[in-house]
């Protein structure tokens, strides 16, 4: 795998391509083809198997080797811990969603600054206060920390999980955080995929409208 | 604009470039170029030329001519009404997200199938049962229907936003559900984003180990 010069673009693909992967094999299927693979994500046979050379090669299309090889391009082969910082709606949210759990990604640990959270769990997962966050990083190894807070809090919760040197940061507050010294940090803007959307309404609209 | 043929790719860096330029306004820029934008989304200055390009041409880097321009082409300069299926977490983070509106995105109605919620209000935005989606539909001009509930509950409720022909879905139920008679879809799997960092964590720790 000629790691390091991977493209984004190709990356989110392959997790298309595993998200696909993993539903067909509870479908049933034990064996697909680029062309299936493909038409799932909307995107040509030729893409599917340009993307998988670059990733040194996956010429075996059974669903379990697939799968399998795609879990380790993503490195979603062992545990990883996460902690989510943020109990507010989207922490919640993030927090019950099960899916994460199957892939590797275990919660091991909730951060809030309203002491209203104090003591509660969620999904038996403790709650606790957002003072102890860096001690906690420091005890505890972290892979990956979720900022699920307000936009004017998440710099500083930023700051502190670089500091503390854990692997990864997956970030939900409307600001762009970046990735500094072998700390990853991806930011997902919710609001760019209704963006999206509004652009596809806008032109099947002035479609209809010169018809 | 050659509407109709603009690729998804440059689609999203649209709504990247719109994001941008709206922070940078907000910071007291007036006048930005190329390069700057580039690089607030990782990209190069030729990559936001030949964006632009393919979008009619833009020319004029004045920050608020930009934005309009970007505005008219994600076709977010009108109202667009909004109802919210699913009143859990996920639901309550989308509705409680403040940006929405400030880019005409308004939530009038909000649905879920739990009696518990019935006569409950979020943000002064009543709560009402799933049952009267359809004829809400029917009686109410809706552009957008965000679907934030279950996967086996997903499907049903886009039969029927379909069936009322709402002009777009934004599904965040883990299934993907297809654009269809005129009907544009974008499903948002969260899970995809932290693969693609989860790839890139992996990276990172295989660089490290053969240093």
């Amino acid at each position: 795998m000629n790691i390091g010069d991977v493209p984004e673009a190709v990356v989110k693909r392959l997790s298309a391509y595993y998200r696909n992967v993993c539903r067909m094999e509870a479908e049933g299927f034990e064996k697909i083809t680029s062309a299936m693979l493909a038409e799932k994500i909307g995107n040509t046979s030729v893409q599917v198997r340009q993307d998988f050379h670059m990733c040194g090669g996956i010429e075996d299309y059974n669903i379990a080797s697939l799968k399998k090889r795609l879990r380790e391009l993503l490195g979603i082969c062992g545990k990883h811990s996460m902690v989510v910082v943020g109990a507010g709606n989207l922490g919640r949210a993030i927090i019950s969603y099960k899916d994460f759990e199957k892939d590797g990604f275990f919660i091991d640990a909730i951060f809030d600054n309203d002491l209203m959270y104090e003591g509660i769990q969620i999904n038996g997962i403790p709650i606790m206060n957002i003072r102890l966050f860096e001690k906690y990083l420091e005890s505890n190894e972290t892979d990956i920390v979720v900022i699920a807070v307000p936009e004017k809090a998440a710099e500083e919760i930023y700051r502190k999980a670089v500091k503390c040197k854990v692997k990864g940061i997956w970030n939900f507050a409307p600001v762009d955080l970046q990735s500094v010294d072998g700390v990853q940090v991806r930011n997902v803007h919710l609001g760019d995929s209704l963006m999206t959307l509004s652009f596809r309404i806008n032109e099947t609209e002035y479609l209809k409208s010169t018809m």
